[in-house]
């Protein structure tokens, strides 16, 4: 089978200069891959021509004259810019010309165009934003909501669990990963109403859920998954990025201060590097927008090419393992059990 | 002036064998401070004599028949230990026979017990949890609330920046320290309902405002203060140390892989421990719960003594730059403020 893949190549704070060399080595790794360079061929082709990859046999370009910019509102992208490349990546998708499709622009433009061009899933309310971060166990743990949505409702909550559920059960094969809902402490009386009606929903449901869980066991790895409302996701996301960022920084700092600290530092380091690959951040790159019925893998504005091409890894892995299928199958399934369970209508009093 | 503190000795994971030494040497290394041990009397003159401390001069031991769990309810803390460690340390507060209280002790409990004994200031709906941590300025970041109010409205947000600005223009001497509003990104438009709110209230205000900043923002230092609902806070704040502690785990992990590593985590050493020492989160350990009429601070509950001296530490802080008369000003300020801009009262129609 070969994946076919539409790239948003302006996406991004840096566009084609990070997108087209991602894309490129990407499929010259991967040989059951085709790729879509969505935006201005002018631009994506003197990036390719400098690559030597013009001509690529699984590379194609379509032309986007318009640019969805980082700082857009949501209403210039969705109104305004409808020939941009983001729009049209995503419209190639929608014709099932492509079955997934990756973009580096902004995070509310994405999902709000993907949800016009592409429509949630039957079932589905509200789509979110899934990513995986690293464990202490070696593995990562999946996390969503991460800033698709600001106010969630118990029901919601659920919603993100059996989505999560589904993308771990397809890409990880885990028949039933475990489920955590971030609280601030583990005992069901902990956190606000939402969050208490959510664990109830939860422990009613046919998932595996663990219970609470708290911001640290998202590196514990003590759930596969954990949910939460966008707001939290977004803030115990960012927070990691600057927390990594300093302690990075800080570790450089310490290894230049002096002569002697840099001898320190090439004696160190094949211990820092094997450090510093376990710990890239470039290799978490690739959110999932769950809930549309397509795949739209969303990697962060900043991404250089290396984290980009993780990015398109993702999008390739989530659909070689039918992540989609597996999503409307969970969703039918919950759609039917709904009707199923569904109190007899009252007789209308006369 | 002789700074006088109440020592909640029974708090922590580890109790006595914590809390007994690291006020010990804490006496020792300050002359002005004066700790009264609170707790089992038996437990506390076993650690005393240990450490050869009985009779010291600056050190007295009052005696507390109950201690209240880690895992003790809000509801048992409050109505069933009325003998505990943690009430007779605030009763001593609150008798002012000492300037603020230092427990390790649950912090459920631990707020609801000083709330019931000490009491809010007046104009304080709700006590907030504040701490510190550090910045990639080199300086640190006051962060609340860390988990004391799980739903706010716009209005408790704006007062726990005003709390805020008491605390850091006391004790660091700044008198306009800039806030910054915990927010998904830093466009006014971002966020719920609560946040745009409290971000219309706090452009009103006369505090130094900054505007929305996002998780990373905490470790930049873009910001003296940032605040947030205690939900927020606290998942903010469990993720640094889940992530912290994963790092940390990590690089000892790839130093101790074999015998060639080990010998360059020999040389690195120095270089290792001044990073270590300038990350180390027990120099962050203890936050003051603002909003009462008098201090009270909290310590991590597995706090070793280093970290629980330094919880002792930020208490002598807090009372020699007079936290509480500040807070309590700012807060009368904002009364009659509200008294003076309160409008006519409408004339009932008769």
């Amino acid at each position: 089978m070969t994946v076919t893949m539409t790239i948003d190549c302006m996406g991004g704070d840096h566009g084609p200069s990070v997108t087209v060399p991602a894309a490129v080595r990407f499929v010259q790794f991967n040989d059951d891959v085709e790729l879509v360079l969505v935006g201005q061929e002018a631009a994506i082709a003197a990036q390719l021509s400098k690559l030597r990859a013009d001509g690529h046999p699984r590379l194609s370009v379509v032309n986007a004259t318009e640019v969805v910019a980082m700082d857009d509102s949501v209403e210039t992208a969705l109104r305004k810019k409808k020939d941009s490349s983001m729009r049209v990546a995503l419209n190639l998708v929608k014709e099932a010309r492509a079955q997934a499709c990756i973009s580096a622009g902004n995070t509310g433009a994405l999902m709000a165009v993907s949800r016009y061009v592409l429509k949630t899933l039957p079932g589905i309310e509200r789509p979110a934003i899934a990513t995986v971060l690293p464990n202490q166990l070696g593995g990562y743990t999946t996390v969503l909501d991460l800033g698709a949505n600001v106010d969630c409702e118990a029901s919601h909550l659920l919603q993100f669990a059996e989505m999560g559920h589904a993308l771990v059960a397809a890409v990880d094969g885990k028949e039933r990963p475990s489920i955590g809902l971030l609280n601030i402490g583990e005992e069901v009386i902990k956190g606000n109403d939402v969050i208490k009606q959510a664990g109830e929903l939860l422990r009613a449901s046919t998932l595996n859920f663990y219970g609470n869980v708290e911001g640290n066991d998202i590196y514990k790895g003590t759930t596969d998954i954990v949910v939460c409302d966008g707001f939290v996701g977004n803030v115990a996301l960012k927070t990691s990025e600057g927390l990594a960022q300093m302690l990075g920084d800080m570790i450089k700092e310490e290894f230049s201060r002096a002569w002697w600290t840099k001898l320190m530092a090439i004696f160190a380091m094949p211990v820092l590097n094997r450090f510093k690959h376990r710990v890239d951040h470039r290799r978490y790159n690739g959110a999932a927008l769950l809930g549309l019925r397509a795949l739209v893998i969303k990697s962060h504005g900043s991404a250089d090419a290396f984290a980009f091409e993780w990015a398109i890894k993702r999008g390739y892995d989530a659909v070689r393992n039918g992540v989609l299928d597996r999503l409307s199958r969970a969703m039918d399934e919950n759609q039917t059990q709904l009707q199923e369970t569904k109190p007899m209508p009252a007789i209308p009093a006369l």
